[in-house]
């Protein structure tokens, strides 16, 4: 991150990578609108780094971005690439925005794009800023990321039809919840939903000690409640073999059955929520302050209502974690003297 | 179905059967106050026929119905019923009735609901009346069944968030929805979203046919759009081993790589859209007019604006298919000249 | 409307005119998709009728109407057009016709936008169409107009809300919802959130009598549930003043305080619900099949699940009324003994 | 606000004041049940301060808050109370409470709430915090207040319908939210929507300069876009005579045609989204945790990720404004070169 001082750009560019996120499109709006307010001229790379290497893009003008603000997806297309973790790749990338002058790379995506993007700073001499893209929320740095609260909603949405059937037979569902390698999205739909029990990271030990306490906590709320619906939502990439696993595993266990969902693709798509859209729409204009500023190699990040940039290094070391003390409240809500 | 004759009513009972779908609480109220106003006595059996058997009802009146209408799940809880299917389940049932002196008895649920209904009718000299809730909307002599526009519009927005992601990323999704035996949701689903291709009981035949000819659409289509998302919507059990085989099988058999999604128990709840609210209202004042009328044995249908009787043994023979015209023309939306 | 004989055509326009409404843009891609599918040309006029006398058109291929399946709105655009109830307004629009060769003319739109194109057949020979579009259901000769159902929903969903408050405060409230000059809003939307009352054009006399109606109802229903919500729906343009007087009449009148509101433009827009995305698909087909059936001056209505032509002219009679039966059932639910 | 300690309580009483924000029953479910998990006594007074005078209430327990997590309203009812102003009123709630040996009194509401209930402790000995439920945002000492982000996307749900609208006919409309004397719905709901101009109380001086600047920006943006769609967001309470009276000065200053909508009651009620229910739970038990530790005359504010109390009395001060950042922002995404 260099010390911040004016600087005098003129072009560019903006991409998408990873998975996408609800917001990327109102992010890809305000990043291109605010530059044009700026005087700054804006091409967007399509299918994430893979534009890049191949040097397929569009200009983006006002039209271009007129409707996109509650719209799902990216306009810019995205993608994964295995080409940008070469040197060859990252050097062909780094040739096309030094042909056209493009003053700075602005990346909206998750971890893995911005380790991609931290790398390439050895072949492009150019500003980069990365912009947090990912339903996962799993990015240090920042209290949100941008498709976060949507996805949540989506899970809750989603979660509570299923509590209407649960409700209905009196039967237990496990639903498992996307989020990667991190808890967020378990535990804020499980809050939301009044789940009877979270399995996330946090307190996830292994699968037989899993087992039992579900087993005991069934038991205890059947036995001050009656028989009544019972909703786990479960963190993917945690109990071996994931909800369906659980299922069987408690059939055979505790004779408890059980009903697995698995959420699954409906979780990354949709129009963004408020939130979203505003959260986007604040970190792309901000990243464009940070670039007049001078600064570089940084991600935006939002502290209660501030933007603020951090290294892009560190955004990607994973010590950011759920909220124990929520997670400890909604454990205490299902255990009643 | 006796001739038709008025009729004195004074106590009727409900239950709610089979798989929930919403609109069944909007059936019970409408049914409930109809009822109210031309002085019959309503109880609600719970569990469904469990709860005919285990004597398990409340009374139903103005206030245990007011707050219903637009809510997914079923306040009388629903179950199957194994023990129901035996004589001596039915006599049990029989003489709960009897005892509390039910004039009628009201199912609401699908065709394995109506069935027993049909046979319980060796055991109950009370009258008989079905009101179609199911969201396969497989029940004959009704346009409609309570629940199925509730579920074409849930698995509607589900997909259109997966097309959001799937047009990001320009990749080929298969999507199973519910609909048990046809094809309903199938095919009012994938004309709503556009999809690339459906797959319903009315176009199958087998396996490899399916491979093939969905093999040649998806090289057609991308010839004629190029690289763009492809989305496949297929009725459950149909495919044998799903969507999960399926999209391991074209992989083998064309390197198609494709998504697997299984939309699942969100098809079910949720809160009803305005048409299962009406439809459910519609036909649950319905029903408490046929009974007036001394009619039995028979279910509720809509067929256009109007409500009519069908004979209940009718309803259930499954000789009603989906719309082939619209099938069709689906099918020549994909194929451009 | 000429007998149905096969007919070559090369050439059509679309255009949609009047209020717009969702699905009308399922409707553009349909038609010009299955016109594709047919090797017909297709270009859309913009801005209603007003384009076909500017000569503003675009050409519609396949990426033009790729994604609007469920967008709200209209690519077209629409507006009311003054010039084209003049002879000159028609003239030059023909000759504009004419001059690109165009063989059909396809009109989305409601009553208004028909009667302009029956007179419109003085000055153009082509074939002409017109498939119904707009959220008040108010044309003859189809049980469903596009976006109706949408429209249902989308005042549904508020007035719920609404209900949410009217509960919390035991107020009586007084929604006023669109429909032009008939009832179908008012009546599915009154039936779908259990209205106490639905004041439609089917019920309404005259102010003096719907207020002593109203008093009488308020305090017969109070009488029976306590104090609690109680939602008046009323159609636009029938109660002098709208719901604001209303709501003050109401208070000289009895003492009876309400609180009014418009739910307005809301009820225009949004993205279709499945049920018109299906209805605008297989309209708009249809639309292409009676062209090709040599077929003109009609209009594309749905009957139960078949869409049929109906001579354009008989369209916009205004003999449709809504179902009396279920206001009657409406009103007997509010009467409970 | 007295030192912390550790605290014997055995009853404590809820009640919800106030205009309804979505999530209130969320937060009496949490402070229900982290009550009872604590072995406390829980009951509900019913129509806000009205039931604390007239005796009105409910003992709640873990059936009668089982399943309104998601519900909008409140199962409390809310009411505003004229008599709670006064000593006597005031005077005859403190000895209700005293009669039920209540330990502490949770007011869940908004600034008049809060203000009541500090000048009732000079009649009360017991322990008393506020829990800000408001749409409104406006209270000091919390990032957020419980109903808030609901009422942000239903507003903006709302919008891009009516942009929908505005879009095909390319014209101006300007929509009013609520706020009361805030401008955080305007701001959010604008930036969201993407609206052309907001008015808000840290931008608006007077009604003369703020038709010039709305002239103005109409007239540029036209010129830069061409004719488009153009949507004004507008704070109630903020130009004099509101919408319709702004619609009809534009007409008369700068003969700009503008369609004024107000959203009105349906921004109150509506099922919560999963962050105020997420939000009401956290601070429901952290409420009881602030009990548990013997503090009193707070209120539970939220900043980031934390609860944390603040004095009540500091809480009504309208120190809170809104993010002048973010509204500078939206502004200049209006302004391109």
């Amino acid at each position: 991150m260099t010390a911040s001082q004016a600087k005098t750009i003129k072009k560019i560019a903006l991409l998408t990578s990873g998975g996408d996120a609800p917001g990327m499109n109102a992010a890809i709006r305000s990043t291109t609108l605010y530059a044009l307010h700026h005087g700054i001229e804006v091409i967007g790379f399509r299918h994430g780094y893979n534009g890049l290497i191949n040097n397929e893009f569009i200009r983006l003008d006002e039209p271009s971005v007129r409707e996109i603000v509650g719209r799902g997806g990216t306009i810019l297309k995205s993608a994964r690439c295995e080409e940008f973790k070469t040197c060859e790749g990252m050097k062909q990338a780094a040739k096309n925005l030094s042909a056209q002058n493009i003053d700075a790379l602005i990346v909206i995506g998750g971890d893995g794009s911005f380790a991609g993007l931290v790398k390439f700073k050895q072949f492009y001499s150019g500003q980069t800023i990365g912009i947090p893209g990912t339903i996962d929320n799993d990015i240090d740095g920042t209290d949100h990321t941008i498709g976060f609260a949507t996805a949540v909603d989506t899970a809750v949405n989603a979660i509570d039809k299923i509590r209407d059937t649960a409700d209905a037979f009196e039967r237990i569902f496990v639903v498992e919840v996307m989020g990667r390698k991190s808890g967020f999205l378990a535990l804020n739909v499980g809050v939301a939903c009044a789940a009877e029990h979270i399995i996330t990271f946090e307190n996830f030990s292994n699968p037989g000690i899993e087992l039992q306490h579900i087993a005991t906590k069934v038991e205890r709320i059947k036995k001050h409640r009656g028989k009544c619906s019972h909703l786990i939502v479960s963190a993917e990439n945690l109990y071996p073999g994931g909800a369906n696993k659980l299922a069987s595993d408690l059939a055979d266990y505790a004779a408890i059955e059980c009903i697995p969902c698995i959420l699954g693709y409906i979780q990354r798509g949709g129009d963004p929520v408020a939130k979203d859209r505003i959260l986007a729409t604040h970190m792309g204009a901000h990243a464009i302050q940070e670039l007049l500023a001078g600064n570089s190699d940084i991600m935006i990040g939002i502290e209660g209502q501030f933007c603020k940039p951090i290294a892009l290094s560190e955004s990607v070391e994973h010590h950011k974690g759920v909220n124990q003390n929520l997670l400890d409240i909604q454990e205490s809500l299902q255990d009643l003297r």
